[in-house]
């Protein structure tokens, strides 16, 4: 009789990767839910390549046996992403972490993908140069091009669409191709490289980046300013864009997150809506926007501003921010949190936070709002009791008129979290007809369908 | 007897558009070459749309007989993208050119393909917004779009690709989809919208287009200076940019470009390699800049600085810069213009184009330069006489260098023109199997190969 096939991959992973083969079943669990709020589901293996060959053999050895792969960074994907709904090979790049090349003089940097933010960041730390991306996790940089995601720095430098020049990706067949070039800008054929960003894995794999490097400022001076509304605070922002005023960060926390992070880090702010600002530049051109900002601020009605420009005190005021999602999970025992974001036009943002907030008291759950308000992106930090089946039932249920609600305002379900399975259900609202085009690429690039199977596309009838 | 299907798709397409449907000879040639050096080859019919509802019957009937279609913009494009290869339908968009929305809270527009660039900045005059994106000639933003265009503003604001939010699309069957969503950034699904930027109307044509709109500055300043060499004024628009200085425009004309400017505009400038700058800020932030810039210049030999505050003054200068081309033709009696342009990582622009120089000069062509230097962009407007098959040959092969040149320093055949027909056959060195993937694409979206057939993918074996 033959093998079963998942014996002959076993068998096959074995002989290419010997122990960087694993089945251990805590290993699995580990690789099987990721930061979100969904049921682990774990892969048969777990395998650890170190090159890109490697990546190529693992694909080719679950081609030949239409295995699903999952790709797995730093497992802190919020909306199931990582989960192996099919089992199959979950592709760890931990030991493909390294930065290749710093190119001063063209202001890039080549990496592989697992290397985290914060490995890149202390590897960049004395070169001059900084890569402005940062969810507020620390992922892996090819987990964040694969969700397009951005962070508190996008109002000014973009999210990771805008930072990366060429991706080096295996396809689904196995083969290695190079998208894009070390140009800053071209015009040669297809965006490959803007196709595998955000596509979650079910293209092909990342198995190295060339990302843009910016010159770390001359200066940075940051602030805290609260408000006596989210509107107050939501136009300040916007009237600070619309004056073409730079802005490098501008955070909205409401009251309740404020009094998460004051309860967190036993800090004294006071509990109504703020936001958290940073300026990048020279030092003159930066009071010369600190006090138009000002000015903008209290004319809509800013109660108090903080302003910090030395880095130990913005290191702890940005602390503060940065620990939003613990501080709110940390609000109640026990607790799990169910993490979301939507994106609006600027225009809508106010309306739509202050309709949620409302939805949020009427639905009877916690959940402290944060935004990156200069795109239009917000974030509700669900804290839920994970064995409350019918709080989690009002929480989806909370999330799902958020969604519904950003979509009505020519929004998205999703600014820079990804689609994972948690956003599968809300892609046919938002994309229409055009859920048909994506079907059409992906079935051209993965016709087995390996390539982390179930997630970005809702099954078609 | 059945009639031809050519005689049906006429009369499908008269008893659609009624007299917007043209085969008049003189009409077919206008539309059968733009400003590329390819010799013309018209169309069998011009149609003028004027709604996306008439673009989507139109594709519908020529989908049903498998005739090719060719978009239509203002027939600027360089590449040879509007030549109908396989005649068949060309749908110009003279009538589609209407701002349909600005939206200054969300600062953007929603405006229809055949919108010239001109007419767009003259629309938006008023609103206290601009539109950065700005080729060298008067393109339609459906050609831009389409070709990935850019120019002198892209190393401050980046190109068509960063600058759209939604595009809708009629698809090569003529369902019509919308790419994107109002907001500023999104994680829903592959990035549909940065597909179809660039795809030079082979994977479906835009039909509208929601771009962003940036805050008018409040001070523009200009400047010119002349260095003793490329390499200076290279470098000096590397220094600018690794200290993060965010100038707007730097461009670079080499001598013999100065020269044809001066004698084109009765002008007087040095003859030396140039560069043209600009800055958008508030005064004291400009004066700021300046002074840097200035400083940077003066390290690597500047010779002159001449700073434009007012508006007529930098008006003149970069009218100067503007004529580039056209002074280009007119340094010879009944001479055609050879456009064409590359990308490289900008530490290696000034020998890129020292080398080209010296490859002119040995080719004995007249091909000034100018570039896009802070993209590391350049461009030769190579100056031929169309009658001379020879100096025809002898300037091809010049531009194959050029590009060979720029591709074995990583760079791109192409920064902002496109790949049309003149690029073509550069895009296997430059994309090797990646090119695969893009015909993989183009045949699930594209499945009868009639959406601008025998552009932007050279034909498989």
């Amino acid at each position: 009789m033959d093998k079963q096939p998942k014996q002959i991959v076993f068998e096959e992973l074995k002989a290419l990767l010997h122990e960087r083969v694993v089945a251990d079943e805590a290993i699995r669990n580990e690789h099987g839910v990721g930061f979100s709020y969904h049921a682990c589901t774990p892969p048969d293996w777990v395998v650890y390549p170190s090159s890109t060959e490697e990546v190529a053999e693992i694909v080719k050895i679950c081609a030949a046996y239409q295995i699903p792969i999952t790709p797995f960074g730093a497992g802190t994907s919020v909306e199931g992403h990582i989960l192996a709904l099919k089992g199959g090979v979950c592709i760890d790049f931990k030991l493909m972490n390294q930065l290749l090349e710093v190119n001063q003089a063209d202001m890039y940097a080549t990496i592989q993908p697992g290397i985290t933010r914060n490995q890149l960041d202390d590897t960049l730390q004395d070169t001059g140069f900084f890569f402005p991306i940062g969810p507020g996790v620390n992922a892996t940089l090819g987990g964040m091009a694969s969700t397009r995601a951005s962070g508190t720095n996008a109002v000014r430098y973009g999210t990771m669409k805008d930072n990366i020049l060429s991706l080096q990706i295996v396809l689904p067949d196995g083969k290695i191709i190079k998208t894009g070039s070390k140009a800053r800008k071209s015009s040669a054929g297809y965006d490959l490289t803007r196709l595998f960003i955000g596509a979650e894995g079910t293209l092909g794999i990342i198995t190295e980046l060339t990302i843009k490097l910016h010159s770390y400022p001359q200066a940075i001076y940051a602030a805290v300013c609260c408000f006596p509304t989210v509107e107050a605070a939501v136009n300040t922002a916007i009237q600070t864009i619309q004056k073409g005023i730079p802005i490098a960060k501008v955070e909205l926390l409401d009251a309740q997150m404020m009094m998460a992070i004051n309860r967190y880090s036993a800090l004294n702010y006071e509990e109504s809506p703020t936001l958290f600002l940073e300026f990048h530049g020279s030092p003159s051109e930066l009071e010369e926007q600190i006090a138009q900002v000002e000015h903008i601020a209290q004319s809509f009605g800013a109660k108090e501003f903080i302003w910090e420009r030395d880095e130990a005190a913005r290191t702890k005021l940005w602390r503060a921010r940065t620990d939003a999602a613990p501080a709110s999970v940390a609000l109640r025992k026990n607790a799990q949190l169910m993490s979301t974001d939507v994106c609006v036009p600027i225009s809508k943002l106010a309306s739509c936070i202050t309709s949620t907030q409302l939805d949020i008291e009427a639905t009877g759950i916690l959940a402290p709002i944060l935004g990156h308000v200069g795109d239009g992106n917000f974030h509700l930090t669900i804290v839920i009791d994970p064995n409350d089946a019918e709080e989690f039932a009002r929480a989806k249920a909370l999330n799902k008129r958020l969604v519904e609600r950003a979509l009505a305002m020519e929004g998205t379900c999703t600014g820079e979290h990804g689609i994972g399975i948690g956003k599968l259900s809300y892609m046919p609202l938002e994309h229409g007809d055009a859920i048909n085009t994506m079907w059409a690429i992906k079935k051209a690039l993965d016709p087995l369908n390996i390539m982390n199977p179930g997630k970005l596309l809702p099954a078609q009838d």
